[in-house]
């Protein structure tokens, strides 16, 4: 093989990226937004793309969605309004990106290139392919190639950096193995192998009190319940029986805990002391200012999260540029790609 | 499912053709292109191309020749070849196509959307993986996904019919199975389930006159080989210690064999009358015969070849129409499946 390519043989890094980090994150379109998510998987993604040392490109994967049968039309239904609530809560799409993974054949493309340089073998071992087995479930054959295609979300973009929980490393050592493997086998640099950064993902509790906040759990907050619809899920939050002048202990009041996941600082404090105290401040109190501090938070957003669900042409408008230099990347990519196989084309 | 998507199942066939039979027919660029290819899979399609009642869209299969690691150079080196002497041969290329695979991303595309509806327990049974992990190969991940890209090609371009060789059935078995699961699992008729068009694939005897004629055995005459190569390789072509005028057994005679699979039926008749008879006749002038008839049917054919090797820009010119239609076909299917999921473009 690197007898008939002798020639580009060229093992230093493929491209000098610019000043800025460029990171790639994805989200799956998977159901309605809630507070747990906002706070593990959004709000660090919005925190990220506001700082000018990076570059984010935001995936809204609604490939990867399309994996389980039983929730195959989910993708459809949900990408956009997720697009719409990143804008809505202020992800700085101005210097950086939010791309539909689907608008990028690219992807599929490079994914097939790597999956010519990898061993089928490694893809059984996908926790999410073991996942579904040891459930019971039959997992599609998209499940089994999810680990090349995710890799390739990265690579195609010539990403160096990729956040991740600490429960995701795997997807990091996939998409790494990957890009060595296959620039071994050509014997260029083709693609960048990218690094993690592991990000604290804090895991918010339910209402129940009992397990973490999930659909599947159904004990969520939705992050854009209208006020009425809020004020009806954080009844349900479970308290203890202590009474109205008792002094409560805010780490074990479910209340507080989801509070200050998204409160101010002020009512935070505000909510710790009135429960410490419990001078007249009971699980009532607490409720009521949970609703106030939510609609105060999340309230404008709500309404320009609705237009934004509305408005489909003007969402695309600010998606554009971004776009424009994510296709550049992608383009550049799979040149590269096609180069290090000689591969012809008649198209242009 | 079918609840969120009542409004638009359909279950009658997606679109009415035209009155021609549209046929995909894929050939993976592997090699110089022998007498025994030529014969067993090269002339079939040339065949099918001159009737006019078929549209044939012949897919040089770039793509798949890169799911061995040991040969990922080859498939650029040879695809424009491989089109140079279809094109050489006589493919009717005024009258249908001949596309490269990777010039299709809409291919990989619905690769993906297939596999999404395909247990993955289904790739793991074709024979190309079977055989590779019988001869004790590594085999690769994209040879695992084989059955799903090789579905795809056909699917794509809402091909009815493939010819297929006996031992080909399971190919249009997954391509077939894999569109119906998809129109299942969406509730929507998207892609043509293909028939298969069982072809009599004729197998060559090799020079060596003991094995089929194949690259690996060494034993090929290459269709466009100058007269001094051809006349190097006829040399070796086995034969018995029978004399000049000794009558000869046509059918045990490997030259004979090899020569009437592409000899004129008058140049056929003169030699089987010659060996037969055996009186002045050994075989040194069958060789000589055998050199003689190559250069006649397949000389005119060569140089043309050979200008179509050097003519890229040419040949690019020739494939545009059938390009443009297939492009159009290939449109058209990912936009039904697209559509049949509901997935949203910030494209256009």
């Amino acid at each position: 093989m690197k007898e008939s390519n002798q020639n580009t043989v060229n093992r230093s890094s493929p491209k000098t990226l610019g000043d800025r980090k460029r990171f790639l994150t994805g989200i799956k379109p998977s159901g309605d937004v809630h507070i747990g998510n906002y706070f593990g998987a959004i709000k660090p993604c919005i925190d990220l793309s506001k700082d000018v040392q990076n570059e984010v490109i935001l995936m809204c994967a609604d490939w990867h969605g399309l994996t389980n049968r039983a929730e195959i039309m989910r993708p459809g239904q949900l990408s956009h309004p997720l697009i719409a609530l990143l804008l809505a809560l202020g992800y700085n799409i101005k210097e950086n990106s939010i791309i539909l993974q689907s608008d990028f054949p690219q992807i599929q493309e490079n994914s097939w290139y790597l999956s010519c340089a990898t061993a089928a073998g490694l893809l059984e071992r996908s926790h999410a392919y073991k996942d579904a087995i040891a459930n019971g479930k039959v997992p599609t054959a998209s499940l089994l190639f999810y680990p090349s295609l995710m890799s390739s979300d990265i690579i195609t973009f010539d990403s160096q950096f990729v956040p991740v929980g600490k429960d995701q490393a795997q997807h990091l050592e996939y998409a790494s193995d990957m890009a060595k493997l296959f620039n071994n086998l050509v014997g260029v640099d083709v693609y960048i192998a990218p690094q993690g950064v592991i990000q604290e993902t804090p895991t918010l509790i339910g209402t129940d009190g009992e397990r973490k906040m999930s659909k599947s759990y159904n004990n969520i907050l939705p992050v854009f319940a209208t006020k009425k619809e809020l004020e009806k899920c954080v009844k349900e939050i479970k308290t203890d029986s202590k009474g109205l002048n008792d002094p409560k202990d805010p780490n074990s009041c479910v209340i507080f805990q989801i509070f200050k996941s998204f409160a101010s600082d002020d009512a935070i404090a505000y909510m710790k002391e009135k429960l410490e105290k419990g001078v007249g401040y009971g699980y009532g109190h607490a409720k009521k200012d949970f609703v106030d501090e939510h609609e105060k938070v999340f309230g404008s957003h709500r309404e320009r999260y609705e237009y934004y669900c509305n408005n489909f042409n003007e969402v695309k408008k600010l998606l554009e540029p971004g776009y424009e230099k994510a296709r550049s990347y992608a383009d550049n990519v799979t040149k590269r790609a096609r180069q290090a196989f000689g591969l012809k084309s008649y198209l242009n």
